[in-house]
């Protein structure tokens, strides 16, 4: 299935509504995949960007919660930490990652939250037949991707689990939540030295911009390595154009969006087509 | 144009996002209608309901004008009254008949409503061939159907306008508001006989169920009036069924809706492509 494209839609009283909250959201193309994803299963639905300011979602949301039609939310930055106290339940992954990036009313009223940025990316993993269990990972950045990913890396059972940003409390912050939830796990704070890692993952925004110096020593890479980014746009960063010049395996941003779109309608009770 | 059926939609962030408000909205088809017309136009909009209870418009409106893709609103039953208050700036028809059935988002971030039940309906007469100006008026109803459609007819020109309703002081209220604003027009309360009336005008919801009594003494019609139906569901109420048998000159409440969502389209900014 091709990533965008117009949907068919028919659009009524009784169409569930799916709110993709964000700001700015100009860059938001993703709706045009749950469209689809929705109009080829059948489903009764649209999802809609709203450009929701920060300042404003503690009043939106019981707006929201009493809009019977309103069936869930996607959340995209900045929203994604702050909606996580405002939902009525989270799962343990969530909790951990600090973050929900959707949420399902469920039918009794009570929004539920779950994250699913370290399952697309974990998907994007698999496709390109990258299997993390019993390696060793290195995540550069421990903003909201970075997050998802480390947490996502370590129930995938990753051996080895080295963390990087520049912002001391906020690694030092997730080595705690990550040994506390995973005391059997050996992580820890690492440099942006990528020798010797199995899987190396780009989670700072470093490479959106063509200005931008790479996230990590580039150099350091070797052939057979594992370099992965999250970065949507360019699909080939410099880090990954780079690492493919090293023989690396490249995981490119957008691999986890058709997976992390898919288990979002799931979750959302809507079995996707597959086509 | 058919009045129903999907739309091909490209829904991304940079989409303008129209809400229809209402509460219930499962009856609500002409989102259909609207997105088509945005998508033939080939404009980057898209038209959804949301279920909002009455209680919560106050707290909605500050949330909904805060954001920025919001381009306008439509209002259903039951927020065209309070919405009215709730805007910047409203025409003086809209102020006239007491109700705002859509708001336009100015560049400047202004709220600007306006009321198109009336053009709606004046569009259905004027389709089968009726033009209200200089003839007489029988308007059954003065809730906000009716308010709409007495004040549409006496800004048409009608010579004689007769309104009638159950409720005494919703009546004498509109032929208040109506005598102050047309001083040189004929207004006045009427009964339910619709005798020597050139068009008479169901605006109360009795037709809706088949075991609803008729809105007026349907026996008194004579051939050659006109009969117009504020209804759209059935398409042909039982008054309407009587009037066709009695020869008189019948327009269906759903006539008004095509032209209504055009009028609705351009002051949405919108020129649709005429199919």
């Amino acid at each position: 299935m091709s990533l965008t494209g117009p949907a068919l839609l028919h659009i009524t009283g009784t169409t569930r509504l799916y709110l993709v909250v964000g700001d700015p959201i100009r860059q938001i193309r993703s709706t045009e995949l749950f469209n689809r994803l929705a109009a080829e299963g059948g489903h009764d639905a649209v999802f809609v960007p709203l450009q929701l300011p920060s300042e404003q979602l503690k009043a939106a949301v019981p707006v929201l919660r009493s809009c019977p039609n309103l069936a869930g939310i996607i959340a995209t930055i900045p929203h994604k930490p702050a909606l996580l106290n405002l939902v009525d339940q989270a799962s343990e992954q969530a909790r951990l990652v600090g973050a929900v990036n959707a949420i399902r009313r469920d039918s009794d009223g009570r929004w539920i939250g779950e994250i699913f940025d370290g399952e697309g990316y974990l998907n994007g993993l698999l496709d390109c037949g990258v299997e993390p269990a019993g390696k060793s990972a290195l995540v550069v950045g421990t903003g909201g991707a970075g997050c998802a990913v480390a947490v996502s890396l370590a129930r995938r059972g990753v051996n080895r689990l080295c963390l990087v940003d520049t912002d001391d409390d906020k690694v030092e912050s997730l080595v705690r939540r990550l040994r506390s939830a995973f005391p059997s796990l050996d992580i820890r704070r690492g440099s942006s030295d990528p020798s010797g890692f199995d899987i190396v993952t780009n989670a700072t925004p470093l490479g959106m911009r063509a200005t931008d110096p790479l996230p990590l020593d580039a150099d350091k890479l070797t052939a057979g390595q594992v370099v992965a980014d999250m970065i949507m746009a360019p699909p080939v960063t410099p880090l990954l154009s780079q690492a493919r010049a090293t023989c690396c395996t490249v995981v490119e941003g957008h691999k986890a969006l058709l997976g992390q779109a898919m288990a979002i309608s799931r979750f959302f009770g809507m079995e996707p087509a597959r086509s």
